[in-house]
C-alpha cells in the first residue's frame, strides 16, 4: 500500500464525538509514521457548526468543543462530550432559579469555554479566530476550522401537538431524544453563510479528503450544505473517501437513524454511501470504508460506482481509531496511484 | 425600652458581609419579637451597587449577591461572601485561557446568578427587577433593593508607577488588597444616577432608617451618593440610627481604614460617627451604636450633638447579631419616644 504520510496534506470533515475520534486517530497514525514532523499544518478539520446554540447569554459550539477538548487531552472519554472530572454546578444553580432549559449538559469547567467564546464574539471576533484562540491552549494538533463563520443553526421541523413546528437540533436532540419524528432539517442562516477562512483553500491544496463516521445528515450534510463548500471539495484534486458511520445497519453512536429515516435515506452503509454519491456521477466519493461487519456491503456500494473496502472501523480506543485512520488513508493513497 | 417591632418600618442601608449579617439580625429580632408577621414588608435593605462590576461578560453585584446569601441561607458563613460548598472549576478554566483578571473569586455556583442577572439586564430588565427575579428563589425575607438602576462604578485613583491612575475598586480591594494608597474614589457614573424605585419611598415611609456596620465610604458613602438619596434620608420622619463598622480602631472586617485614610477620616468609632454627622447639623445620625470596646468614646460621640451607646457589636453569629439588632432599633425607639 502506497503511504500515504509525510507531506499528505488531509482534510477531515467532521461532527462532534465520532468526528474528534477519528481525527485523533488521523493525527497519531501521521504522528506514528513521521514522528519529526508536526501534523499541524498537514490536517485541518472542517467542523460542523449547525448544532451551536446560544443557552444562557452563552455561545455554544458543542462539536468544535468535542473536537478541541478530544484532541487536546481533556475530553470525558467515556460520554465523548464534555469535559474530564467535570462538575455541574453552574447547571444546578440554573435549575435553582427555574432557568430553562434545563434539558443541556451545561458543565462548569465547559463553562468557561463559552465564556471566553461568548466575550471574544460579543468583540466581534469572527468564530475562526475565537476557535483559533481556544486552541491556543488546547493544542489539538491539527488545524481546526469552523465549516462558517457565520450563523448556521440546525433547527428540525416535527409535529408536535396542533401542528408542525420548528425546534433547535438540540432541544429534538436532547430534549425529545429524536424520539419525535422529524419532517425535515432546516439550516437556518446556511443561504447567507460562506466557508469559513481556510476552508475553500485547504480543500483545494488537500491531496486527501477524509469524511468522518459523523451523522450524514445534521453533522456532514450541514457542512455540505454552507453554499461553496461542496462545491469546492467537488472541485479538489484530493481523493475524496467517507468511512461509515452506520454499522450492521445501526449508527455506532448517537441517533442518525432518525436522522437518514427524515430525509428518507436507508440506514445502512449502503444508504450513506448512496446519501453522499459517486464522484463523477454528481457525487463526492472516490472511496468508502465500512466495518468488517458489512463486509457483504462492499458489492453493493461499488456497483454504486465506488470503490469501497470493509475494515474494523469501530473506535473503541485510540489505538483502534489510529488503525481505522491507517487503512483510510490506504485506501485514499491507492485511489491517487490508481 | 419601648418595642419597636409590630408595624415598625425599617430600612437598612447596607454593603457586603457586615451590611447583610446585620441585616439578617434585623430580620430575626423582627421576626423573634412578632413571630405572626412576615418581615418582607417591614424590612427594606437599600444595598451598595458600586462594587458591581463586569467580568468575563458577566454582570456581578458583590454586595446584593452577599445579602441575597446571606439572607436566603447560601452564604459560606465562615468567609462572609459567595456561596456555601463552592467550587472553582469556571475560574481554574479561565485561568487556564490566561483569561484576565484572575484576582476576582469567581466560583461556579456564584457564576450562574451572574449569568442569570447577565441575561435579564441583557434583555432590559432594570437592576431591581432583576434582584426581585433572584430573590424569589432565596426568599431573604427582607425587601432587596439596589440603590439605584443606573450602573454606578467605584474607581480608586492610585498612584502606581508613573503616575496617578484610576482603578475599578474591586482591583484595588482584590487585587491591590488595599495597601496601594488611595488619593481619592470616583463613583463612575453617580452623577446621572437616580434612587432605585422604591427607594424614596421606603425612606419617606420608615420608622427607623439603619445604617449598618459596613464600609463608610466606598459602601455607605456610595448609597448616599447617589442624587436625592441623601436628601431623602434628611427629609425623612424616620429615626437615623447607625453602628459603628470601627471596633477599637480597626475594622472588624475588611480594610475600611485606607478607605477613610483616603477621606481623611480618624479610624475610630468617633471618626465614622462625625463622617455622618449629626442629623440637624448637617449630618444624618439621630443616633450611634459602638461597641462595648469603645464605651469610652461615647462622650465624644455625644459631644457631637449624637446620642450614642455602646453595647456588644461584633457579629460573631446570628445569635450575636440578632442582639445587636435588638439594641440599636431599642435605642431608635427611645429617640422616637423623645
Amino acid at each position: 500500500m502506497p503511504a500515504m504520510t509525510a507531506g499528505t496534506s488531509v482534510v477531515v470533515i467532521a461532527g462532534g464525538t465520532g468526528g474528534a475520534r477519528f481525527l485523533r486517530g488521523v493525527r497519531e497514525h501521521l504522528r506514528a509514521a513521521d514522528p519529526g514532523t508536526p501534523t499541524d499544518d498537514r490536517v485541518t478539520a472542517v467542523v460542523n457548526t449547525g448544532d451551536d446554540i446560544t443557552l444562557f447569554g452563552l455561545r455554544i459550539c458543542p462539536d468544535l468543543d468535542t473536537v478541541m477538548y478530544t484532541l487536546g487531552g481533556g475530553i470525558h472519554e467515556d460520554q465523548g462530550w464534555g469535559r474530564a472530572d467535570e462538575t455541574f454546578h453552574v447547571k444546578e444553580e440554573l435549575a435553582a432559579y427555574k432557568m430553562r432549559p434545563d434539558w443541556f449538559g451545561l458543565g462548569d469547567r465547559d463553562t468557561a469555554t463559552h465564556l471566553v467564546r461568548t466575550q471574544m464574539l460579543d468583540a466581534g471576533y469572527p468564530l475562526s479566530e475565537v476557535t483559533a484562540a481556544l486552541c491556543a491552549r488546547w493544542a489539538p494538533g491539527v488545524r481546526v476550522l469552523p465549516m462558517s463563520d457565520e450563523r448556521v443553526e440546525t433547527h428540525v421541523v416535527v409535529d408536535e401537538g396542533d401542528g408542525e413546528h420548528a425546534v433547535h437540533f438540540q432541544e429534538w436532540w436532547l430534549r425529545m431524544r429524536a424520539q419525535v419524528p422529524a419532517r425535515r432539517f432546516v439550516s437556518v442562516g446556511a443561504d447567507g453563510a460562506r466557508p469559513g477562512p481556510g476552508v475553500v483553500e485547504a480543500l483545494a491544496e488537500a491531496d486527501v479528503v477524509l469524511i468522518a463516521p459523523s451523522n450524514p445528515v445534521v453533522s456532514v450534510g450541514t457542512v455540505l450544505a454552507v453554499p461553496g463548500l461542496r462545491d469546492a471539495l467537488v472541485a479538489s484534486p484530493a481523493r475524496v473517501v467517507g468511512v461509515s458511520p452506520i454499522v450492521g445497519g445501526a449508527p455506532v453512536r448517537g441517533m442518525a437513524d432518525a436522522c437518514l429515516d427524515a430525509v428518507g435515506v436507508e440506514t445502512s452503509a449502503v444508504g450513506v454511501a448512496g446519501l453522499y454519491g459517486a464522484r463523477g456521477h454528481g457525487g463526492l466519493l472516490d472511496g468508502w470504508v465500512v466495518d468488517t461487519a458489512d463486509a457483504d456491503s462492499v458489492a453493493a456500494v461499488e456497483a454504486l460506482g465506488i470503490p469501497c473496502r470493509a475494515v474494523p472501523a469501530m473506535m473503541r480506543d485510540v489505538p483502534t481509531a489510529t488503525a481505522l485512520a491507517r487503512d483510510v488513508l490506504a485506501l485514499a493513497g491507492e485511489l491517487r496511484e490508481a
